[in-house]
């Protein structure tokens, strides 16, 4: 491709700033236009020159943008976005809501191959490269079992629950794997894990003036789903504390598959992915752009419908041509 | 796929038993055939009523043969075996030479598309499984760097070079990554590594009676390209030992990747993936059968031609379903 790839992003948040990033540290790639549902005059952008148009105008800009990367959430943006916009655009989308999956991928496959464009779902590093890993581990080792850990790193959606206490001013939740359980798992002893022996939870929670410090760390514990099955630490700290130690969003995991081989099973072999990440949105915005190249990729072969990153033959994701792959990376 | 994956071996050596132990494990494939240079009467498969032809027959054979597992050595056999067994058959081989991939699969490719059969090469874990994660990391972050280490396991080439050292009965060769090595590199530091700074070689040794120790010793040390650039360790040890201790044919090792994000590089990412495996050929053996499924799938879409691990969809790997895979594994 001689032409760079077009890249249009729709939401301008955390993961619209890392897209931006992103794609300037890809020569085969330029931000052609951002679209936001703010008033495009409040946005200031990163990169000089790029315009900003409303997203009720997105469709408009269609022949200008390759590919559209939506950066809206998993809740309520992209249920609506992603097929809405793939009638118009060849887009990639981070939809992470795992039990959503396969209603989320029938809507957008229908809008696609009704449209004749590309849409890739759900990418981004879990599900994203943990999905990846866990299908080629499985595949490699049928006879085995896998296990994923998180962290440590900042869930948003817990620290949100802890936001919505009464009487909580702003909160960090961090998930960490624990160090016994990811040793038993790399062993190859295939252990039982409950919830509570494979993650804890520790929450940095600044309170209101006047606020029950007791009770908001009991609301905490017992919170159904979040914590209740967690065993859980409450740090209470101060706003300027929470500002100077807790501003980051780092992020990571591990999915770690064992299994065995031979005739009578007699060989163990350990398969284990990791990430150590110092930006989640950054990372998950690099995964994006990769897989927005593979989306050009593969609407330039005149595929069309709703993709994962199950989809994508590595290959495509690379600027390099396969033959200097072969050479070099193979 | 209700028909079973009718797989025929080629060479039975440990990847051949290997390749035998795998298919036992995938139930939507059978082993339909095995061909051997050697006496087909001298050969006691350990799966019950396969028939065992000569390697010479095996054309004869393609029409009870979904997919050609080729596994024989890099050296010497697969150079000339996999162009000429892809004019007749689907096939698969783990060619590891990296320096010749360019030409192999320019051979096997012309062969193959001349036929109108799908040929996959070097595939297994590096080239192989390794491959894949360079690619994939080095297109997640393209300002990064990326490293990989062996080991710890056994090196053949290197354990056949000692073996051929006049005095030498027989030995073992073990590559080692250096622990600090490792560290540096999982710390995200980018550091430049040499030869003798990333691995170390650990050796057993039987001498023959009346061999000089001190002789044998230097000359391992001082050997070009498999030792002269490490630092090496030689221990002499009885054949008893040897066969007790070192038996083994274990393998594994590290492809990490760190590179950074942000508008201003600020924010930095480990990628790591490690493989702990007791048996190198066994290990082999299953990434080959579960591409060999991949391989039947593309033939069935009508491909044709030379393939890598880098152009094959993770979900053709798999025995279930596009949507069972999303469902459970995304």
């Amino acid at each position: 491709m001689t032409q760079p790839i077009r890249i249009g992003i729709l939401g301008y948040g955390n993961l619209g700033r890392g897209v931006e990033s992103a794609v300037r540290q890809n020569p085969d790639m330029t931000l052609a236009a951002v679209f936001t549902r703010r008033d495009p005059q409040s946005l200031r952008l990163l990169t000089p020159g790029v315009p900003v148009y409303p997203a009720a105008e997105a469709p408009a800009h269609r022949d200008g943008i390759d590919v559209l990367i939506l950066c809206g959430g998993s809740a309520t943006d992209l249920p609506v976005q992603t097929p809405d916009m793939a009638r118009f655009f060849h887009v990639v989308d981070s939809f992470d809501t795992h039990a959503n999956i396969p209603a989320h991928f029938a809507a957008v496959d229908e809008a696609a191959k009704a449209a004749g464009t590309v849409a890739l779902i759900s990418c981004g590093w879990d599900p994203g490269m943990f999905s990846l890993n866990r299908v080629y581990a499985s595949a490699v080792l049928p006879e085995g079992r896998d296990y994923t850990f998180w962290g440590k790193g900042v869930s948003q959606g817990h620290s949100d629950a802890i936001r919505r206490i009464e009487g909580v001013a702003d909160a960090r939740q961090y998930t960490i794997p624990v160090p016994e359980a990811l040793q038993s798992v790399r062993s190859g002893a295939c252990p039982e894990l409950s919830t509570r022996q494979k993650h804890t939870r520790e929450c940095f929670v600044v309170l209101k003036e006047g606020a029950d410090a007791a009770r908001v760390e009991h609301e905490i514990k017992t919170m159904p789903n979040y914590f209740a099955d967690y065993d859980t630490t409450v740090h209470f700290i101060s706003t300027e504390e929470l500002r100077r130690d807790h501003s980051g969003i780092p992020h990571g995991g591990f999915v770690i598959r064992s299994g065995r081989t031979g005739w009578e099973n007699e060989h163990q072999h350990v398969i284990e992915y990791s990430l150590k990440l110092d930006s989640n949105p950054e990372f998950t915005a690099s995964v994006i752009v990769a897989y927005a190249r593979a989306v050009a990729r593969m609407a330039a072969q005149g595929q069309s419908g709703c993709k994962t990153v199950l989809d994508v033959a590595p290959a495509l994701l690379c600027p390099q041509d396969p033959a200097w792959l072969r050479e070099h990376m193979l």
